[in-house]
């Protein structure tokens, strides 16, 4: 009798004092929704696919069906952020984003609040992990840092004074679009030589081809792929890592010049290339570096799981 | 009798209410002291030699005094702010200075308050630049904006949400240090391809000579030299700031993607070079900027006095 009592009113004490937050995550394929408690546990995940809405408000209106459908029935949901490509902070839109279905500038934030009657909040999806690693994750405790995403494209959110750099035009921290090549390879923004273009999965998979003297013809070979080849000796794979590495230490090493981050976060499934990347990596950084930064900027991988990353940040934006 | 009244009233009064602020550029050669008014206007100004003092406690002694001497007899001095090589704002101190004639860490601010009994405050030179132009120049009414000092170095101040961005260890905005040149041009930081190796003074002349081929052996042409020879029409002269312009134009457009200013300022002599190096400097930053920063940046030049600047900086200091 008395366990029962006990363990009856213990979950709802728990959960009534508990605060929510939903975390949406806008891809350009799927649209994942997540009801985050605060201790950073995702209670509940919902997927809506991004394409199967030919309006924008159509997908807004099924959108905040879905979060007012997943509000916890106990405890306090304190609001909605959001993570999408091009997600501009300080006018809740998402503007021109390239692998979105519907074009030109979108009003989600005001789209959302008014049809869920919660606050929400806008960012990139950059942001969104570096305000994850600042609230759940392996920067808690650090006031001045960056988080380099590296996957399809490359983005950064960075933290300084313990805040977060938004900029005038909401646009700062887009360190994977920083010309580190002048007259370089063509990248994904039309410019040539950006960082993105060699340190995204499409750019390593770009040098290994180079590297391997081949045409850069339709390929399905993968950065996966790459990484296993090096774990069996593959020289063209290793020297993949290592170019990649070059061009990224010397950018996170000039990133350092401007901010003078305590730690570098790097993000995405091509960190767990493990010592093939980050060793090289450390190294090129290092090398780079004005003497007076030398021997004190931390090289670290991201604390979130890959999995549960973008819907966590975004919903740290909800603060 | 009215008008003898109202004229010995009017400034007592005015300079009863007046808050004042010592602003020090600590140089090379030379050390300026300055009182400031709170309208930033220099009422009072003192100069020593720094390399007059063998040893740092003297020099530090007789700063003191000459500060003590300089204290308005009517108003409140709120603060004494230091600009310095290598000044380091979070600890108060100068760290090896190469320019100064005493090495390692100098504790200037522990120093000065010591023996001053005022609060003082340090930074580098172009962060001092920065906080001077916030407080008296043409970023008064901005929060994200950047200064870049162009003189025998480059430095650069960065402002982000408001605030002067000082990073972890106090050496954020080392912009000069931004290595745009991969394996380029040997920097006086001992790496290679700095924009400061090319943007500075010594940079610039070294590009007039290089356009001309010559030798880079001990020459006496200055910027300035080079300046009048581009309004006579010199085609070496002219492509030098063209040179010049593509580098450095490429540099700001990078540091944009970091903080996303509203505006870059320049400060420093060769800003007077005017259109040769202006205009193509705009050009070459708006090429290289990336979509969603195009046609909105601001490239201005300083709005403080060059000969003031310095100590009004490094008064800004104090708030």
């Amino acid at each position: 009798m008395f366990a029962f009592i006990f363990t009856t009113f213990e979950p709802l004490q728990y959960n009534h004092y508990m605060n929510y937050r939903i975390g949406v995550d806008i891809g350009g394929t799927n649209t994942q929704i997540g009801l985050v408690d605060e201790n950073g546990k995702i209670k509940n995940v919902s997927v809506i696919g991004t394409r199967d809405f030919s309006t924008f408000s159509a997908y807004s209106k099924h959108l905040s069906e879905t979060i007012l459908k997943m509000c916890p029935r106990i405890g306090t949901l304190l609001g909605i952020g959001i993570g999408a490509p091009n997600g501009n902070i300080h006018n809740g839109t998402i503007e021109f984003a390239p692998n979105l279905p519907w074009k030109g500038i979108l009003p989600i934030q005001a789209d959302i609040q008014k049809l869920t009657n919660f606050p929400a909040f806008v960012t990139n999806d950059a942001n969104a992990a570096a305000m994850g690693e600042k609230l759940y994750g392996g920067a808690k405790n650090m006031n001045d840092f960056i988080v380099i995403t590296l996957g399809t494209g490359v983005g950064s959110g960075i933290y300084s004074n313990g805040q977060l750099i938004s900029g005038h035009h909401g646009f700062a921290g887009e360190i994977g679009h920083v010309i580190t090549v002048p007259h370089g390879r063509l990248c994904a923004c039309g410019r040539n030589g950006c960082i993105e273009a060699y340190a995204s999965a499409q750019g390593i998979v770009k040098t290994y081809l180079e590297t391997n003297g081949e045409k850069d013809t339709n390929t399905s070979i993968t950065t996966k792929n790459i990484y296993d080849l090096a774990c069996n000796g593959d020289e063209s794979a290793i020297q993949t890592f290592e170019k990649t590495a070059e061009l990224l230490g010397l950018t996170i090493a000039n990133s350092v010049a401007y901010t003078n981050p305590e730690a570098i976060f790097l993000f995405g499934g091509i960190v767990k290339s493990g010592n093939f990347l980050i060793d090289p990596l450390k190294k090129h950084m290092e090398e780079n570096l004005l003497v007076n930064y030398k021997g004190k900027i931390r090289l670290l991988v991201s604390e979130l799981e890959e999995a549960n990353a973008a819907i966590l940040g975004a919903s740290a934006l909800v603060v």
